[in-house]
């Protein structure tokens, strides 16, 4: 087992890590910006080092700082959280090229699922259901029409080279997709000197629903109980839960078949996510592979009792999965609400300052509060809003509704504004309350009628 | 179910007890006594009244003040939670009389319990085993003499009529009897006017073992794991944990159902919990049943995922157990230390006053930390020292352990002083960690050893 990890993260899922390592009797070494000198994760750390200003690409992005901080004290392996460099297969590659391990999936991995054209073909060669569209590039209107006549309206036009919106179009008609291929097609080769185009059916009315996977090193496979993050804002995700309703253990077994059976041909190791879309239906499409951890893990770890991050180190140590799939529970029902540091009522503006004061209800059964805030702590303006996660666990969904109600409700942060309230109101909900929600609910319906409930609104 | 609740007490189980209510949909009363105006239970129940002056007997233990409370709020149920009034028969039946429902044992089953002689009779007709001592009362001294030799020394001399220490000896052997016994007899008679005598064996080497029960209205009955509470000073508890280590599942099926037995011989109603002295061979005797739900609660939450106020609740209302005893889990191992506003290198002197500033770690998988405290809070002189409860759960009593030794390093209470550090030590020593303790250990092996580790102290 490795002696020494650092963690290459800041804020609450740096914490987070560094706790399961002091549990584990292993040193932790925390990195920070020097805006984060006085932060919790520094704090509690065994030992900790400056990586550079407050600007991420000068600290928690700079890959050769913390290498340097890494070989400097003496790590064995680098823990690198979510978020930051933590699907960076260059970084990871690094690491490994010094003699350091990487808690995550080989570079190459991380590289296969990062592309997600790569991502989207391997899936299809495993058997796993993707987004119905073209098999490869379409060049011109009509090999497009053709596409879109197999797997209809509305779609979505892609540049192969894209990522930042270039090349994109909607395309709700026939008549549209004649109108807009071209002109697409034009604005992918200047902007990226490469004109490949493909279509993507846009799925509507559908469930963020994901399965995350461990692979240890010996080749042995588990999936967790699904989490339905169907609940986002400008693709954020606002509130998780695990189980997913709706979703019948045999649905849940044939979906953890599809995640295991993809993660065996791809040879991944370590931990991923599967985020897949469901429809009406109950028909699962792949959308993409996270590499990492994710945000949401605690409530996976609540209804099975595992700790996550633990599993991510020992699998990274070479240890076997200290679980099976047959051990791998679900027990009760487990919801998480992001706790950000925002003004709901200003457009979600962020809300950076001091924190004169906070209060977290700590106490009773199934109540776990992951955050980095305490009474003086600062939040600072250059990282994400995220500063805690309110994460509760009950029988079964309803009484978690009621407990998450009353914890938010007792939770206080003075000096900052936070979206608590905003949550409040989110989970009680009659339609959130019921399940009876979409990827689209919390903007297009939730959203519109909260803004009018709120005061000195017209 | 009912619709409005007062709980007639203060501190962490105030609290406890306050959150579940608003979980069940049930309206919450606290009473505070005016130094707790301000206190967290105050602040989180939908109403609060006062009953008093801080002295306890002026407020937590008046009972036409808190009686009037609940009339003047239509409160239909009274929780007593531990301590103060939660044993008081007399105050149970003024509760029932007034057409409150009293949330626990009947009157008569209280009054029962608290009469240690009839108690240990009615277990001993119910086939539950006690501590070796005289069958009724002994008159003299050859009376004294027959018992001594049928269970050995030594033993404990006491008087019926007894409390508060007064006719009450230790022997350590016949001669020792001749002497002590007259002078006990007479000294009992001088402070009670009775001079009745009973003898008990002095166990030695014996663990406290406890096991808490359910009983609903319909008859039903539950035992659930048992607790190792042996760490005590001064008869106070200091550690607990479950299940206790050496406890075999048929040891706990026995202990599990001789509790059960007794609590259906005295027609038990609600919860309670039998404590037992275990000794070096594994035998159980009975010392006393307490009618209340514990402090230690939540580690036997922990293990078994149920809210135990949550059924001491339903039970009241006259609903069936939710679970049966097949369903009635044991998951891996949970240890509560208590943190106490007191200064244990001053020989643990209580430490009242203002607290500036509290840090509880409340993430990661497996913490619990059931406390009243906030930044800014004051801890009163009048009441218990004990303000908070840090509560662990993982997979096996190693990794507990160590969950439970990096909280209490995070823990940071400032402006009075804790046992924090004391916790930690006990929680780091070696014989703790193997589970070699009995009751005497904290006080006679431990505590000489770790006072004399104190800067300060030659």
């Amino acid at each position: 087992m490795f002696k020494k990890v650092l963690v290459a993260n800041r804020g609450e899922v740096a914490v987070r890590i560094i706790r399961t390592l002091k549990e584990m009797g292993i040193a932790s070494v925390a990195i920070y910006s020097t805006a984060d000198k006085d932060s919790l994760h520094v704090q509690i750390a065994d030992e900790a080092i400056t990586v550079g200003g407050p600007r991420p690409k000068d600290s928690y992005l700079n890959m050769k700082n913390i290498l340097s901080a890494a070989l400097l004290t003496g790590a064995d392996a680098i823990h690198p959280g979510y978020g930051f460099l933590s699907e960076n297969s260059l970084f990871a590659e690094m690491v490994g090229e010094v003699g350091i391990t990487w808690i995550g999936p080989k570079p190459e991995t991380i590289d296969l699922m990062g592309n997600k054209e790569h991502a989207r073909e391997s899936m299809k060669v495993a058997g796993v259901p993707v987004i119905p569209g073209s098999d490869g590039f379409v060049h011109n209107f009509d090999e497009a029409k053709t596409v879109a006549d197999r797997i209809g309206y509305p779609l979505l036009l892609k540049a192969s080279a894209g990522g930042g919106g270039k090349g994109m179009r909607f395309v709700y008609s026939e008549s549209e997709l004649s109108d807009k291929f071209d002109d697409a097609q034009n604005e992918a080769r200047a902007a990226y000197g490469d004109d490949h185009m493909y279509i993507e059916k846009v799925m509507q009315q559908v469930r963020h629903i994901e399965v995350q996977i461990f692979r240890d090193q010996q080749g042995h496979t588990i999936y967790l109980p699904e989490r339905n993050c169907s609940l986002q804002r400008k693709n954020q995700k606002v509130l998780e839960e695990s189980p997913a309703t709706g979703i019948t253990d045999a649905m849940r077994a044939d979906l953890g078949k599809i995640a295991t059976t993809a993660a065996d041909a791809v040879g991944y190791i370590n931990t991923g996510t599967i985020e897949f879309l469901e429809d009406r239906d109950g028909n699962f499409y792949f959308m993409e592979m996270n590499t990492r951890i994710q945000v949401e893990h605690p409530v996976t770890e609540m209804v099975t009792g595992l700790d996550l991050i633990k599993l991510q180190i020992q699998v990274a140590a070479g240890e076997n999965l200290p679980v099976t799939q047959d051990e791998v529970q679900v027990q009760g029902h487990s919801i998480e609400s992001r706790l950000n540091a925002e003004r709901p009522a200003a457009e979600f503006a962020p809300s950076a300052g001091t924190i004169d004061f906070v209060f977290l209800p700590t106490g009773g059964p199934g109540v776990r509060l992951d955050t980095a805030v305490f009474s003086g702590d600062k939040i600072q303006p250059f990282y994400d809003s995220m500063i805690g996660k309110v994460i509760v666990h009950a029988d079964d969904r309803g009484q978690a509704i009621a407990k998450l109600q009353r914890v938010l409700g007792e939770i206080s942060i003075k000096g900052i504004e936070t979206n608590r309230t905003f949550q409040q109101a989110l989970v009680s909900d009659p339609q959130v309350q019921r399940g009876d929600f979409n990827t689209r609910y919390l903007e297009t319906e939730f959203l519109p009628r909260w803004s009018e409930s709120l005061p000195g609104t017209e």
